[in-house]
Parts: C-alpha cells; structure tokens; sequence
C-alpha cells in the first residue's frame, strides 16, 4: 500500500504553501534556528568553535527524511533523533544547549505560520489586483441587483464585484495588522521562566535576554511574548485560523453569487481555452471551481471549531492535549485558504458575463424595479398619490400573475400602465421613464473607483504580491 | 405562561451589556439616528422643519413595547410599526427619508456591536489590572510548575497568573484594533449604490456625501464601507466574535487551572464572607465561578461557529437568511463574554492561594525536580557524566515506585543520593542544592514586572476602565 | 429596564415547546417527579404519611417565581429553594429523602429533552404528511432538474419534493430510535453509587432498585443508565443535537431550493391571502420563511459545537463547567428545531408553483438536455457515431453562444440540427424526440409512491401527529 | 520536495482503516462494483460477453496510480481516466453503461463509510471488552470520588472505569443501529429518476429494480433510498459523524480523568516495558496518550463542523460544492476515531494504578466526607441535631483551615472530633464510622457486575472484535 497523501496538500495548495509545512522545509527552519542560537551564544561567550558552526551550516540541506525516521523507531523521540542527525552530519555537538524541545519547536511553527501567513497576504492582494481589474472592466454593465435573491435595483456588474473586493481587503488589512504584531515565544525554557538559558550563562540575564533577542530577529518577527509558559498561548492560533475564515468570506460569497449567476447563464466562471463542458451535454459548463471556493469556506469552518477548543483550554505552564490536533489544523487550515485563493485568482482570470442574457434579465425586470419612479411621476403629473399607487400596484401584481401562470408570456406591466388613463402616461414618457431607471445605477461607479484607488494603493505598496500569477489548477 | 427570559441576559449579563441589547435600547438607538439623519437632511436643504425635529427629539424616550407590538400584529413589518409609533408620538411625518430598512437596522446593530465591543474592552482592562496586582501579591510564591499535568520545574504563582494576563492583554490589544477600525454601513440604499438619497437630493453626490458622512460622526464609528450590499458584510461579524473567543482565553485557561488547583487545596476561587462550602460537607468548596468561565467559553465557541456560518454565503447584493441567527448570535455571544469577564473580575478579586499545601506539594517534587542540577553537580565533583546519571536515574526511579506503591510514605531521594558512595553527596551539599533549587525561579520576577509595566500604561490610558468594579454575581 | 426576553422562545417557538422548557413547567415537573418519589419510598416502607403526600399534590400548580426567586436570593442555592418553597405550601418536610440536587436536576432535565424530542417527532410526521401530500399534487409537473445549478435531466417537481421528503423521513426513524433507547440517569446519589437510598432503606439493595424502576416508570423513559456518575454522561445530549441537526437538513435544502426557484419565478414559498409582495414594489415577495428555515439551521450548527464541546469532557464523577452551556444549549436548540418545523409546515401549506414560467425553462433547456437521445438516434438512422457526435456538439456550443453573445434571442439547437444535412433530421424526427424528451421523468412517478406508501403507515401508526396544524408564524 | 503525506493516516491510523481510504482501496472497491453491475446487466439481457467480465476481473488488482493520473493529467476527469485504465487493461468496453460518474462514486464511498463504521464498531467492541476487565480488576480499589473536581464521596476504581465504558457502550449500541439501517444511493442516474438506466433497458422498470438489487446486494448494504437527487443526503455523513464523536466521548472522559489522577500519581496510562519518563527527569512521565485522546476529540469535534454545515445545503438535484470538503471530512473523521481508539486500547492494556497513593488520599479526604456520618451518629446517640450540626461544622472549618494555613501538617479533623465533649465521641466510635465510611462505595459492585454482563453478552455476539488487538502506537 502507497502512503496516503494529504489531499489539501497534493492536489489543491501551491509549491510554496506547501513547501512551507512539508517535513523537509520544517527540518531545515529547525536547523537555521538552532545556527542562529549557536551564534548567538558563541558572541556572548559560550564555547562554541566558528567551525563547529561552519560545520553544522554546510549540512542544513542534506535531509534524509529516512534515516531520521530510523533514528526516531530507536529513541522514540522526535526532536532528539533531529538532534542526532544533524550532528552526526556536522561531527559537532552544539545545538540544543539549554534549550528544550519547545524551544525549537514552538518558535519554528511560528515562523511556519507567519510564512504561511505572509503567502496568504500576498495572494489575497493578487486577487484584490485582479477583482479590481475585473470590476473595472464590468464598471458599466448594468445587472438587475437581488435581495433575498429577488429583483431589487439595477447596478452594475462592476459594482458587485466591488462589493466583494472591498470585503476581502477589509480581512486583508486586518492580517496586515496580525502581521505587523504577531509575538513569538522566544527561548524561554521548560515552564517559561528561562531557568535553562540562565544556568547557562551562569545566572547573567542580561545575556539570556540579549541571546532571545538575536534569535528573534533571526526568526524576523515582529515582537515577542514575555510570560509564557511552556508553548505560546494558543488563542494565537485561533487569532490565525479566524483570519484564514475572514480572508474567505468575500471570495466565497463572490463564488456563491457567480454559482447563481451561471445558473442562469448570465455569467460564467470562464473555462480554459477549448473546454466547452461535459462531452455527453455541451452545454452543461458546471461552477466547479466556485464550487470548490465554497467548499474550502467549509473547511476554514471546521478548523476554526478546533482552533477555538484549543483556546483557553491551557492546564497550568501548558500541555499538549494540542499535539495532534495542531498538526492537522495548521497545515490543513493553509492549505485550505491556499487553495481557495489560487482557486480565487484563476476564477478571476477567466470569468465571463454575458451582456446579452444579462440585459433580457433587465428588460423583464426593469418594469417591476420602477413602480416607485411611476408613482412619483404621475403624482408630479397631477394624479392623486392615492389613485396612482392603487393603479400601479393593481397593474404589477395583474402583470407578475399573468406572466406567472402563463396568460401572458412576458412582463406586460408597461402594456398594462400605457393602457390606463387614470394615470395617464404617454408611450414616450413611459419609454423616457424606462430609459432613466435602465441607468439608475446611483453612486456605482465612484464607488468602484474608490475601490479601484485603494487596491492601486496597496498594490503599489507590494508590488511583488501584485504581480503574483495563480498556478494551474485541477 | 410567564414569558421565557433569555438566560444568558438575565442571570449573568451586566447591567450596561443589557441595556445595549435590550428593545428599548434599540429603539432609542434607531430614534437618535433617525434624527441624526434628519439633522442632516435639513442641513442640506430638504425641506424639514426644525419644529418638527425638535418634536421627535422630546418623545425619544416614551418607549412603548406593547404599542408598537399591536402596530406590529396589524403591518406585520417590524421597522414600519416603530416609524409609526414614533411619527404618532411625535406628530409629524419626516423621519426615514430615502432610507431602506437596512439603512436604519445595519448602521444600528453595527452599533450596538460597537458599544458592546467598548463594554468588554473596559471590562478587559478591569481585568487585567487585577490580575496584574494578584501576580504581584503572589510574585514570590514558589510553586510547582507543571507541564502535561506533571511536576516540571519551579516557578511563581505570581508568574503562573502573568502568563494568563498577558494573554488576555494580546487579545485586548487586537480588540483595541478592531475597535480602531470598524467600518459601518451607511446609508447605502437598497442594494448599496445611494440611489434613494440621490434621488431624494436630485442626483446631487456631493450632498449625499455629506449627508453620510454626518450620519457616520453621529454613530462616533471610526470608518465606514463604500462597496457594501444591502447589508454590511457578515464577516465582520465573524471577525468580532472571534475576537470574544480571544478575549475568554487567557481567562479560561486561568480558570482550568484554578479548578486543578482547587482540586488539591492548593488555592481556591474565594467565597463571600462566611461562606464555607456546602453545608452537608463544609470542606466542599466547588469551582462553580471558575466552571462558568470555562462554560462561557464553550458558549462563545459556538456562537463563532454561527458567525462563521453567515460569513461567505452572501447572495448578490445580500440576502437575509442570517436574520434569525443574527437575532441571536450577536447579543448572546455579547452576554457570554461580558458574564465571563464579571465573573472572572470577581474571581480575581475573591481567590485565595494556601501557601502551606503549596509548600507541601514543593518538598515532595523538588528531589526530582533538581535531577539535571544533581548531574551537574556530581559532575563537576569529578563523577563520571554516565555514572553520575545512571546512579541518579537509578534513585530517581526506585523512589517514585517507593512512594507509589506503599513501600515508603514520602518521597525520599534525598536519602538514598545521600547514602550512595558513588557520588559522594554530602548532606550539606544535598541542602545547599535543594535550597538553591527551591528558588530557581529563572526570570519570573522580572517577566511579572514587564507585565505589570504593561498594564499600568493601559490602566493610565483608560482609567475609567481600571477603576471598573464588578456587580455581585449569582 | 424590561427583562430581556429568550427571542427564540417568544417570537418562533410553539407554545407546546415553550411549555416544556418555561420555569414554570420545569418546576412543576420537579414537583411531579418528588411526589412520585416519596409514593414510591413510602410504597417501599419509609414513614411518609399518606396526607403529606396529599398535601404536596395539592398545591403542585401553585407556582410562584417571585417566592422561589426571593427565597434564591438569601439561600444562594435554587434547589433549596425550590424545596422550601414547595414544603412550606404543602405544610409537611418530607420531599427530596435520600436525594442529591441532581437526583432531581438530572432526571427532570433528561424528561425536558424526552418530551422535547416527542414534540419534534410529531412535527416531523406532520411536514412530511404534507410534503408527502404536496409531492403527490405535483406529481406531473414536469421541471428541469439541475445539478450543479446547471440544467441536466428532466424531472417531476413531485419528485423534487420527495428528495427532500425522504431525507427527513430517515432522519424521523433515527430520531424514534432514540426515543426508543434513550436512558435516564435515575436516583444514583453524589457519585453515582447509589449510598445515599441505600442508607435511607439500611442498606436494602433490593428496596433502593424497586424504588429507582418505580421513579423511572413514573417518568416514562424506556431505558436507564446503571453506572452513571453525578450527572448523565453529555454524549446524550450530542446524540439529541445533531439529530436536531439531522431533522433539519431536509427541510433546509429543501428551503434553498426553493428560494432558489422564486428568484426565478418557478416557485413562490406563498403569502397569506392578499399579501403581494412590498408596498414599494409588489413584484418583490421574498423568501422571508424558506430563509429563516436556513436561518434556524446555521444556529442549531452552532449549538451542536457546544454539544460536542461537552462531550468527552467530564472530569472523574461529574463536574458541571456544563451548566451554563446547558441552560442554553438544551431550550434553545430544541426552540430552533420547533421554529423550523413550524415554519416548514406552513410554506409546505402556503407553496406555489407556476407552471407557465416553469415551462418557459423547459423549453428553452430541453434541447441541450437532448444531446445523447439526438446523438442515438442519428446513429440508429445509419449516421456515423463520430460524425454524429460532431454535429452534435457543434450546434450545441454554437447555440449557447448565440444566445450568450444576444445572437440568438432563443435556443435554436432545434433549427440548427433540422438544416443540417449531415445528420438529416426531419422537423417531424426533431418533433418526436422532443416530445418523449419533455416526458423523459424516469421513475419518478412510481419513486413517488413508494414515499407517500412510506410516509402513509407512518401516518396511520401517528394519527395525531399527521394532524398537527402549525401555529401562526410571524 | 517528497509529498505531504497524511498525517493521521501514517502516524496514528491502523492498517485497516488506512486500506479502506487509500486511493488502491477504492480503485479496487470501484472495479468490483462496475463488476457488479456488469454481472447484473448480463444476467438481465444486456449483450455483454462472459469473457469480457472476466478479463475485467482478471486485472482488479493492477492498479497503476501513476499510469490512471497521466490519463487525468489529460482527460482532466477523474472517473473518465479511471475507466480507460480499467478498459485497456481488460482488452474491453463494457463497464460504466447506463451509469453517472455519480453512480459510481456515491456508492463506492458509501461502502468506504460503511466499511468504517464495521472498524469502529469492531474496535469498540475490544474497548469495552478491556475497560470492563480493567473494571473488575479494579472492583474493590477503593478511590475518592470527586465532582467539581473535589472530595465528594468513596467509590472505586473499577465503578470510575465503569462510568466511561457504560458511555461508550450506548454509542457502540447507536453505531450498531446506524449500520443496520443505513441506506445507499443505489443507480439512480444523473437526476435520481433512473432514466439511464431504464433508457439501456428499453424502459423496463422491472430489470432496473432488479439491477439494483442486485448491486446493492453486491454492496452488502442493509437498505437503500428511493428518492435521492444526483447524490446521497449529506445529513448521511452527518450521522456518522456525530456518532464518532459520540463513539469519542467515553474514551476522551476516562483519559481526562486519568490525566488528572497521573497528575497526582494516583495512576498512570502506563508505559512500555523499562521506560521510565524522560531522560532529564525520570519521574516524569506524561500521559501522552491520554492527551491524544483528547486531541483526537477535537479533531473530531471539527470535522463534526463541517458535516453539519453541508447537511442542509443542496440546491435542487445535488451540487457538489461539498466535493473537497468530503475529500478531507470521510477519511479525516475515520483515522482519528481508529486513532483514537487504537490510542485508548492501548492505555487500556497498559495503565496503572498506585493503590498507596490513592490509600493516602482516601485517609486524608474520609473525615470529611464523613460529615454527614458523624451528625447521623451523634444524634442517635443523644446529641441535639442543631449542636452536632455546628460542632461538626466548626471543627471541619478548623481542619481544613489549619491545613491550609500550615498550622497542622494533615486533616485533624477525627483528632478534634474526638475531644470534644459536646457530642462526646469515644475514639472506638470515630475508628468505626471511619472503618464503616472506608467501604461506603454504595452498589458500585453490582453496578459494575451489570456492566460487565453487558459487555460480556456483546462479545459473545462479535467474538472477532472481542478479541482485536491493537497495533503498536507511536
């Protein structure tokens, strides 16, 4: 039997989301971490020889996942045969002093996940760039709006995109912020008190600190907690996993809406050059990879539910009910935003509406959308506000019924209102009324346009995230 | 049938949490926007006189619930009855000028969240400068720190209590962040483009602008969205819930911990004076306000999975089948965390920890606890390492079996290092070693300091909220 | 300030439900249950007078909140207070012998969920009797089926309605099973071992098991636990929750389906008489039920995380960092399933379909949806299966992009296949095929049967649960 | 990079669960169910060749993973490339007639569920067979029961073990009900209404029916729907879930409760021969085990999540938006129930408990608890109730105060008791109510006897799982 692979992993997240959590990228983070201790210490005079160092930084990537694995069915350990393997690499032995295992391997995960963090910002602007673009684009195709998922006001395509863009930048700059302050646990030995780096350095705490800051700004971190204890506190990682779930709302209600939209052919979320759905129905151009949007939204769900049991349920300087749990949760959780963004961003790419269909959606509404229009004209006209709202109404409920139960085969409302002359509206001012609320799209286009500035912004801040291009997906 | 009170509200929430939340609060909330709204629009030349303002302005407060619940009953629309009720009131017809529904309940519950958010950042402050005084009281109080449950190393109680303090102080940091920059709606019409202002200010943008942004300064919110639907987008939700979930952490984990504590008289959660357990076992002094804290946690987990529910599974421009949810989800989760956080105020200020069983529980760990110093000690007395770490081993071993199946009362590794030749320990040396380890306490002192320094400069910047004294809790 | 009111309760729940989990009947089933306990300790021998047990039933109705709250208040404990209250009515101290407070809490509470549970069985046979009833109705109706959102097949709109029905039907005989085997946790003392019965009736093992199998006959629950601890273990109620969950899981795609169809007219959930949609624009009925049923779901999702965030998480005998969870968890979630369910009913009372629109889709869908008959019946006429399946797809993409591109005004696959000579379709052909396909329902009809024979016995063995007529929803 | 694989899979699955979700499991899973079908199509009339069902069959287990994923690299459809690979290496075409992909996959994964839920019951089954020895070995240890984590009463250690194997025995018994009714999707073609099916067989519905007889008897399913869409319902996979954390619930308690009682060296989960805690410490030995019990639990709480959040969210015949979420959400839940399992048979074999620390514990806690005995005595023998009440209390105040305060090195409470002349106490009478309290452990042995039986009746009907033994874990 092959190994079972992790699916998220394998077939959904991109080489560098996956590169970050595999085993070889955590062991080599692990072995940068412990050469940065080692320097540490040496400048502040423990004994440690240059070459020893040089030795251990000639070896960090010969990972031979095998042999470690061997070691660990002997020791029964995971970090000590990491341990031994390297040194048995570098004919040293001087990683590890005074440090404990969640010396190492707290303070590598959370370099995993501020990477994994930095990954997802990056992808989240790509995708700001894009939907920008896109809503840009759309800026005056003008789409029946739904509430409840029934005609409400025209707007424009563009506008709708926006509507999702602006929530995604919204959970952009709140990881920005996670970002900017996200502490690691440093080297604070067993219980948190930094007992094993003061014995030591001979009970010198102005060393042990001047060492933790060194090795911080090695990880490049932002700042540092000062009174954990044995692991960092775990509310942190719901702080990330919440994120992850905030960074998907806007692109998942994009994916649901487009999901309606395809539905009924007004839009399409675009397929590679030649694809032209099943082979047995040609027609039949299934939102697969909205679908998927959806579904990584989902799993962002379930991972949040087990990130927020693991806060608060801390037992004294910390234990590690968490082990196994936070091996599934964190790259899972990352893979699955990852996912959902190269899903996102190739969505974006190759999306398509169809102006045609979208504008006989119009044409039948437009009718319906209007009646507060009618109402004001007549009473400008003359006609008691009374009579015509009685008139109007009488008119789109006879109209909504006929084309409902078939008597009519169309919106007939304007048929209906000229015919009338209790309201007496001419076929031109009906048509001059038609034609105003065709454009009634208000305040859409500045509204895009503030959207597009703000992205614009961000994206001349980080160009490179900008410029980011989706792989192919599935 | 008495009517069915919400629990969560009646039981545990605080005054000023309920009154955000209660209907009447609401309302007075809508009236004082509606004017504000008004204000404006009169300001900017619609014709709205300044009488009728001041009529509303003078019935803000005759709030009747079985009134505009009978207007309810004959509408059947919830936001109708109360424009009645207060137009009825106030003898004019002026209020909700081109305003939806949604333009009045959005920008209000967006309040009411706002507030609420306020009430648990005083309340977390309130908290944090108790706990930060209790880990000074206890800073000396060397406990036995454990980790997986188990005797690790030692530390202080004072130390053990700042660990969950400056959880709670990341997680009021990032609520401090989130209040910095929350956005609200405003008046954005029926699917988000200001249509119906435009059309009440005849297509003047600028006016309608202007109109907003007096509307946003009334709410006194610190931003306000461009691009939203016909409502705010549901992840902010998710982002404020989460962040609930945050705040309860450090305190749940505090709370854990007490109760593990409690279960060995090691401290106790305190009672009111005279109060001595229950009265068939007057020993028996339960947790209980330590197990709510740790059940509101569980609450708030499951309200986050609401929240994260609603967030992405926006249709078009907005659909409300989140409204039910929302009715519950935002003040329940509200009322959790501000139950939690008074009970955890109360629990700071009541606990008591019992110095001589934690001296006890000392004296039967430290032998262990010392190993690593025994080696090192043997060691430079020029024992062999292999042997001076088999001979401890050894002892080490013998005497945990010893204790625990019967063979001696106590914990005596002390007196079998002491008998054995092959490390020549010294009596005098064996108490010089516990004595120095009975204190080995690294760097709590210092940790507690900074701690502490971080809580005074909140304290100093919010001073309301550090003076804030809990209510009596059930 | 007024109470703050449980909105679940008040505005969505039956007052069947309501009754079950209100103070007041809470308390009259504690009374019940002591009553039936001392009937059955005096039975066994114990000195109980006969008039005190009178006494007792007496006044079991007499149920006065304010007394017990005021009594609370100075006891600090509310069975103590509930007890007082109860013997200083009754006159006589002779309730509560031998019992812990949760000898009472425990088995009431489980009775509270036992009766839950029942109320929810008979509103599930009540939708489905009219889902069943609604599905036959609409037996003919023939629609387009999509998946993916996407035309696919025809169907029958009965037969959409019996997918929904069955997944509900299954969720109804998992919910009997449960009412079938659900245990009751009994007079099991502190810990659970029975001492505290066993020393009022000296040590009589025998008496102590009468007196439990007559305290559970007196609840009417099938089953009781023997081994439990302080408390019944919370799986149960994960088990009672995620059925809940399970029950709403038909209605609920039911409700999204639905919605999904008024947003195109195919459907409407219905109005009561002469409602037609919002003054401002009568066309506009929204989905205002089928959305809350999705509503209801998203909140019984989130009760069901703090279910599961109990189970498994009691410490040694029973600790109750449950209680607070609880108080919630239990009424609320079992008022959300009542909500759905009486909503459910109601649309399933109220539903329209139009089969003028409907029909409209079939028209336009049906050619695509005939690819593989045309594709058959090109090579049963002697054209070559590759040729055949070029033609084929050819006009179908070409079809569908003229009508996307506005090209076209309708699908004309039917034109486009007649003028071809390479398949050589007659109008008459084309004509043929298109009539079998517009019938092409498969199994649908007899599918139906054999739910509406299922759902039929189930009526028989339920006659009063197939007649429960749902309550006025707001 | 090597891949990412699976980290439940291949650190804590068995082989067993590992084999029913590996891609080889379900590719040979798949070809003996188009075997099936080809079987049934055969003996029904359809024109398929013996000889070709037997190349079919001859090549079952040729799986060539990498050869199927260059075909999908190329057809980019999944199933499509499966067919191909099948057919070419039969030499034939006859598989997949009549069917959906769908037809195929719900099916095959219902059987993987199915498969899973044999396991899960089998290792549940020698669980309860372990826990139930455990328990009688422990009949008689006499233990301090504590609720709320504190003193509450004497049981035993067997009843404790009793407490957690009854849970998990009701769950065993749902899991056991689940399996017996559940249904399978059976060959409902692309809508649910067969059409495809009956289409191959010229519309006899009688050969269809048959058909999927017999493939549903190939399955070895116990019932199957009749009105399902283009998938099963999803509340499906939530009911199997929900009952994996039901099956969770037991396990997870009882390793709470032995992380707490290893935490004071009342027990330990045991280890492997000769290890003895860590290397640094020897006493040190952490329940890892039980902390991945608990681990597991959250895991599954999770999952648990998202199975909620896709019941209820079909849109008409089926969308598969759930499609990655299932992926992840079958095989996930399934390694960490076996996982889980695998991890609490172990500790089951290999816990220990320290009857002398525990004896220590009972001596300190006894007077105490015996509170209640002391007032009974007292007053039978002459003391007024009210004076023993406060004699009793005061001197239980006074120990506990002088314990804690170090004012006395152990609970005096007898001591005081016994020179007290107000209820005049002989030091015979307190040795033997203390004698008498020593053994109050109620019915606990019967109690445990009942369970055993239980257990006992179910091992005798699944000897097999009775007698599983579980692989080595990490």
């Amino acid at each position: 039997m092959s190994q079972i692979t992790n699916i998220l992993a394998e077939r959904y997240a991109s080489p560098s989301m996956k590169s970050i959590w595999s085993t070889e990228g955590k062991i080599r983070l692990e072995r940068q971490f412990w050469i940065a201790v080692m320097e540490g210490q040496r400048e502040l005079g423990l004994d440690i020889p240059a070459e020893a160092i040089d030795a251990y930084k000639k070896v960090v990537d010969q990972i031979d996942l095998d042999s470690i694995n061997e070691r660990e069915r002997i020791t029964r350990h995971d970090v000590k045969s990491r341990i031994e393997e390297f040194c048995d690499l570098a004919g040293h032995e001087h990683i590890h002093k005074g440090m404990t295992s969640r010396d190492l391997t707290e303070n590598v995960e959370q370099l995993q996940v501020y990477q994994g963090l930095q990954e997802i910002h990056k992808k989240s602007i790509a995708a700001l760039v894009r939907i920008s673009a896109r809503s840009q684009e759309f800026s005056d195709l003008v789409i029946t709006a739904r509430t409840h998922n029934v005609a409400a006001q025209v707007t424009t395509f563009g506008r709708r995109l926006a509507e999702f863009g602006e929530e995604l930048l919204g959970a952009t700059q709140q990881l920005q912020h996670i970002l900017d302050s996200y502490p690691v646990r440093g080297l604070k030995g067993a219980v948190g008190t930094q007992l094993d780096q003061l014995s030591l350095f001979d009970g010198d705490a102005q060393k042990v600190a001047e060492l933790e800051n060194k090795v911080v700004a090695h990880l490049g971190l932002p700042a540092k907690l000062v009174n954990p204890g044995q692991v960092y506190p775990r509310s942190l990682d719901l702080r990330v996993v919440s994120n992850l779930n905030e960074i998907a709302s806007g692109p998942s209600s994009f994916a649901k809406t487009l999901r309606l939209m395809a539905g009924h052919e007004l839009a399409s979320e675009g397929f590679a050059k030649g694809q032209v759905g099943s082979s047995a129905m040609p027609h039949k151009m299934n939102s697969r990879s909205c679908e998927r949007i959806n579904g990584f939204t989902t799993l962002l769900g379930g991972y949040l539910t087990m990130a927020s049991s693991l806060a608060g349920d801390q037992w004294n300087e910390g234990d590690v009910s968490c082990s196994v749990v936070r091996r599934v949760l964190l790259p899972d959780s990352f893979f699955s935003a990852d996912g959902l963004l190269e899903t996102f961003i190739t969505v974006l790419d190759q999306m398509a509406a169809y102006p045609a269909v979208i504008e006989r959606e119009n044409e039948h509404y437009l009718p319906f959308l209007l009646s507060t229009t009618f109402l004001m004209e007549a009473t400008k006209a003359g006609v008691g506000r009374e009579t015509a709202h009685e008139v109007i109404k009488e008119h789109a409920v006879a109209a909504a019924q006929a084309y409902r139960s078939g008597e009519s085969n169309k919106n007939d409302l304007l048929e209906r209102l000229a015919g009338d002359d209790r309201i007496g509206f001419s076929e031109e001012k009906i048509a001059q009324i038609l034609k105003f609320g065709r454009n009634a799209t208000g305040a859409a286009a500045s509204q895009i346009d503030y959207f597009a500035a703000s992205v614009e912004k961000l994206a001349k801040q980080f160009p490179e995230a900008a410029a980011y291009q989706a792989g192919d997906i599935l």
